[in-house]
């Protein structure tokens, strides 16, 4: 391998002939994609046909890494989860934390591809050159943290790790997750949707060996430096001692903290679920991912109530969110013990929350009853309920079986003009964020390629922090608009900037916590240190970053547009188009989706009409291979 | 220290003061008692004064070692608890296996003494020279798996080795058990009772330091040997494929496995709680602890059915028999439950079985009813309302907090008669043996220090495999009465033998799967390795080991004389001596304690009537200074 960084190798999973097969990367991609999400989507779309079900044999799901996975560079122990998405049927991507991207890399692989189906359950053993498909008949049906210390205790090795499904993903729950170190979730699309179907209970990765890097002396210098600054950085030592449980307070204060299923802004209990009441009380320790120096994991504990002894890592900000407010519980020990189910069970936390607040508004308006529910009544601020039907949903039983299928499908089948409560965007719930409140939210949830997202659309270049950023390269006569949450104007520059950033940082993989808050590193940063990681000189410019940036937003794009997406489906409910913000900061407000749609589109070359890629922006990015794979 | 494998110091943590404090090891101790159980032993008569109560603050708890513990000699890991006895108030003492023993002298002592009591909830943190005494009140009530995985995450080491109490603990269950490991189980005689008493929640060992004998080629070379011993040993291959398990078969083949509160000797449902039809429906992995190529621990998962999702290792089987036969049920699932909630409370599974045996027992014969048990009926069999007592126990809730007392104390609250079912010598329930079917352990359990004791005092020297060590000992013309389960004769004599080795065998300290069965390792093995771990030429010699042996005896027999113990206690139940073995292949058996007793008190230098050691013996094994400390 002449680039620094790469092991050079893909390692495929043949689970249909139950065999392996390492193949070389194609080097020519690395130039044209960096790493990790970009090698995926390259992978994916030519791999995988349009039109095919997520949960057939045809699918297939990726581990990808990036250049930096492994190295020095802080937070740089990430790596994405790629396939064709169970919950959505579009592009589906889910990062994760912990140490499970380090160790592929040091196992000698940049990607990892399982293909296929086992007939019977099995587990996955890569360690080095070693790889085994092992029988996992006995462990299926173990939640996610049995299964992690029992291939551990079974191959003596507790550095081992283990990216699991638990019961969720082997019930094909749409928004099934695979688990991480027991507590660090591939969360959104239903990565454990996929591997469930493939009868794949885990996979366990041991590496011995090191990453190299093209110049180890500049870059080692270049990431202590790097260090230094995130640990200086005021911001990241905050979120270092509350996580993300800060954001309660924020979003409270700007009126966007969702409650009951987002039908407002502001949540009268919103501050038993904030980081400054729930940390002395509840927090036993801090625990941090490979390469952090931050720590934003907090362990905690239930000593009373009716969750006494609930011992778990998290919730994020987002779980706070979905199991709290969204529900009307003001109650961190329920949010605790939904964590621990949907980490045990391998569920989505984000999808599940919104699933059952969808649930409850639909039984609150007479949609359903007790009848459909099989007795329970499903009413707001109900923990008890919550968690049980939260339970039933990871086994599928019952009245859980219709949510499993996440909310959109569920309203489908209810019907009765359920669908008005299922708050979406291309089958994928809405996140913890407001459009009306947060105009660029609006147009991120609704252009983002795996559906409402708050990870790879959520704009920050509008907001404190990043008024340098913004003020560059948009114009500092254009700031005090765009930092405006309540209009429009240059919310598509906002959206544009940030995505892109994002990009290069999910092509890397590093941590949203030093890129998109706080702003630790940005393009430039990427563009110093990707020439002394790789020798690839082209990376020194953010030009080049920003077109593999717009490459990458461009090869998702025509992925979705394979499977039917276009402007139509980049909307949003009309519960944030319609009905205006009802009280709080931001009363009165709602979101005018079309003209940022005109605005974005226009920055990335799409047609404005259909809402795809032109012809000339195909050419410009050296995408028209994608042709040849319908 | 001029010896070798000791660290030479003791390391006190001093409670009411806050604070530790180091001592050299009285070096003449080390001819006399050699370590562990020896050491221990010698420091606790001299310093807990008779008559005091277990759970007050004069009570101290010891973790003890041995000159080879953590070192090349295999099955070296395991350590011991001393402390007067919460269940007993008499001696007690605790053996363990793990990793925490070798930690404790890799950070550099012999032995740790734990006095007075904290005020409030703490845990104590032993790294190396660094020794603290950490608040622990925010991990008080949870249970040992998770303070052992919160206490690990907090000081970011997963090598920290912790010893922890559970729920019962902490409520002072009379059976507490300290846990090690998460399943490693210092089990009776409720030396977690004694560590709740002193409000400490757990002991955290790290140790970077190493163990040095004297002759370290010599002994390297035989620690090498007797590994290959061990894994040459045919009877420990199928202790490591089977673990204790194959116990269950043995036992009711002989019709000595205890069933339905020692009603009787055979059970009809043996076969689902036996090793070849548990192993291959619910073992996932094998498991060892330090030094072990023998791995009989098993981690075992429950798939369908009552305890669907149960993953925890063990139960031996003395839990097959105390939650199973014992109890009329033959279900291992149940057996595996009930040792899951006796490591996580932290609760020892012979008594909890044991005490629960008593109260169907009572209750059937109507000394009980559902108005004391707040509703339960305890029935035989009844798998659900077993392990509902089970956890009520664990926190002394209702009708659990009588017989979280023991067997003994709550049959003395409940009077009635019910004492006649309260199966115990000495105020410590019976293990999994029948004195009936198997003479020398009638013997055994009524003179056990601890009292009914199946580890100290348990008989191999009868059995087959020892025929050369009994012949060599007693004559070759007494080994058909030797070897006789139904005959008085010669049991005393077997009973010394045995005791003996094992006393050595418990200052080392080695497990006793090397020793007691199989009998890998017997006095000579001792006294060809002990010269060369320690220097000290004396150990040398049987002889000399004997005499070592025997002062332990009698030391620990002279700390009970001080409690009241004398030849009026060492009994047994009148089920074994006045109830004839009902059925099975000892039908009409009982057990005729009197003459065993004399012959055994005549070998150890007893006066008959008393049953306690004659002055001669005091002066023949140094002891007179026990007359100091009344």
């Amino acid at each position: 391998m002449k680039y620094g960084g790469y092991t050079g190798k893909i390692l495929r999973v043949l689970l249909d002939a139950g065999d392996f097969r390492t193949e070389s990367l194609p080097t020519e991609w690395i130039r044209e994609y960096i790493g990790g999400d970009g090698f995926a989507a390259r992978l994916l779309y030519e791999e995988v046909p349009g039109q095919i079900d997520a949960l057939s044999p045809e699918n297939k799901l990726l581990i990808a890494t990036g250049p930096i996975t492994g190295t020095l560079w802080p937070m740089s122990g990430r790596t994405v989860f790629v396939s064709k998405a169970a919950l959505t049927g579009i592009w589906g991507e889910s990062h994760v934390g912990g140490f499970l991207g380090p160790e592929l890399k040091y196992a000698g692989y940049d990607m990892l591809v399982v293909e296929g189906a086992a007939e019977k359950p099995v587990y996955i053993l890569i360690e080095d050159n070693d790889l085994q498909i092992i029988d996992a008949s006995d462990l299926w049906g173990m939640t996610t943290n049995d299964v992690t210390a029992a291939i551990k205790d079974r191959h003596k090795d507790p550095e081992i790790q283990v990216a699991a499904i638990g019961p969720a993903g082997e019930y094909k729950v749409r928004f099934a997750a695979v688990i991480v170190n027991n507590a660090r979730a591939a969360g959104r699309t239903g990565m454990g949707a996929v591997l469930g179907s493939k009868n794949v209970k885990a996979i366990a990765i041991r590496g011995t060996g090191s990453v190299e890097v093209h110049d180890h002396e500049g870059f080692t210098e270049l990431a202590k430096r790097a260090h230094q600054r995130v640990r200086e950085n005021p911001q990241a030592q905050e979120m270092g001692r509350w996580g993300t449980w800060i954001l309660t307070a924020v979003k409270q204060e700007i009126g966007e903290l969702p409650t009951y299923n987002h039908r407002t802004g502001v949540f009268s209990g919103w501050e038993k679920l904030s980081a400054g009441y729930i940390r002395p009380r509840y927090t036993i320790s801090d625990r941090a991912c490979f390469g952090c120096s931050l720590g934003c994991k907090k362990m905690n504990y239930v000593r009373e109530g009716l969750f006494a002894g609930t011992l778990e890592e998290g919730p994020e900000y987002e779980g706070l969110m979905a199991f709290g407010s969204s529900l009307g519980i003001d109650d961190y020990p329920t949010t605790l013990k939904a964590n621990q189910v949907c980490n045990r069970y391998g569920m989505d936390i984000i999808s599940a929350g919104a699933t059952i607040g969808f649930a409850m508004e639909a039984f609150e308006n007479g949609i359903i009853d007790e009848k459909d529910t099989g007795g329970l009544r499903l009413e707001w601020g109900d923990r008890e309920m919550t968690i049980r039907l939260l339970e039933m949903m990871g086994r599928r039983e019952g009245f859980g079986d219709i949510l499993a299928e996440g909310s959109a499908k569920a309203a489908a089948k209810i019907g009765k003009g359920a669908e008005q409560y299922a708050l979406h965007v291309k089958g994928m719930e809405i996140s913890g964020q407001d459009g009306r409140t947060h105009r660029s939210i609006g147009l991120g949830h609704a252009t983002g390629a795996r559906g409402a997202d708050h990870l790879r659309s959520l704009v920050v270049v509008d907001q404190l922090g990043y008024e340098d950023i913004a003020a560059e390269r948009w114009g500092a006569d254009k700031l005090p608009e765009i930092i405006d949450p309540y209009t429009e104007k240059h919310k598509a520059n906002a959206v544009f900037e940030s995505e892109n950033s994002y990009c290069i940082r999910d092509t890397l993989i590093v941590c949203w916590y030093s890129v998109s808050w706080p702003p630790i590193f940005w393009m430039q940063d990427f563009a110093d240190m990707l020439p002394l990681a790789t020798g690839v000189k082209e990376f020194g410019s953010v030009d080049t970053l920003t077109e593999i940036a717009e490459r990458q937003v461009n090869l998702k794009r025509i992925f979705n547009a394979r499977e039917g997406i276009s402007r139509k489906d980049d909307n949003l409910p009309s519960r944030f188009t319609d009905e205006p913000m009802p009280e709080g900061p931001g009363k009165g407000q709602v979101v005018d989706l079309e003209p940022m749609l005109d605005d974005y589109y226009r920055l990335r070359g799409w047609d404005l009409e259909t809402g795809l890629p032109t012809n000339e922006t195909i050419r410009r990015l050296s995408l028209e291979w994608t042709a040849k794979y319908p």
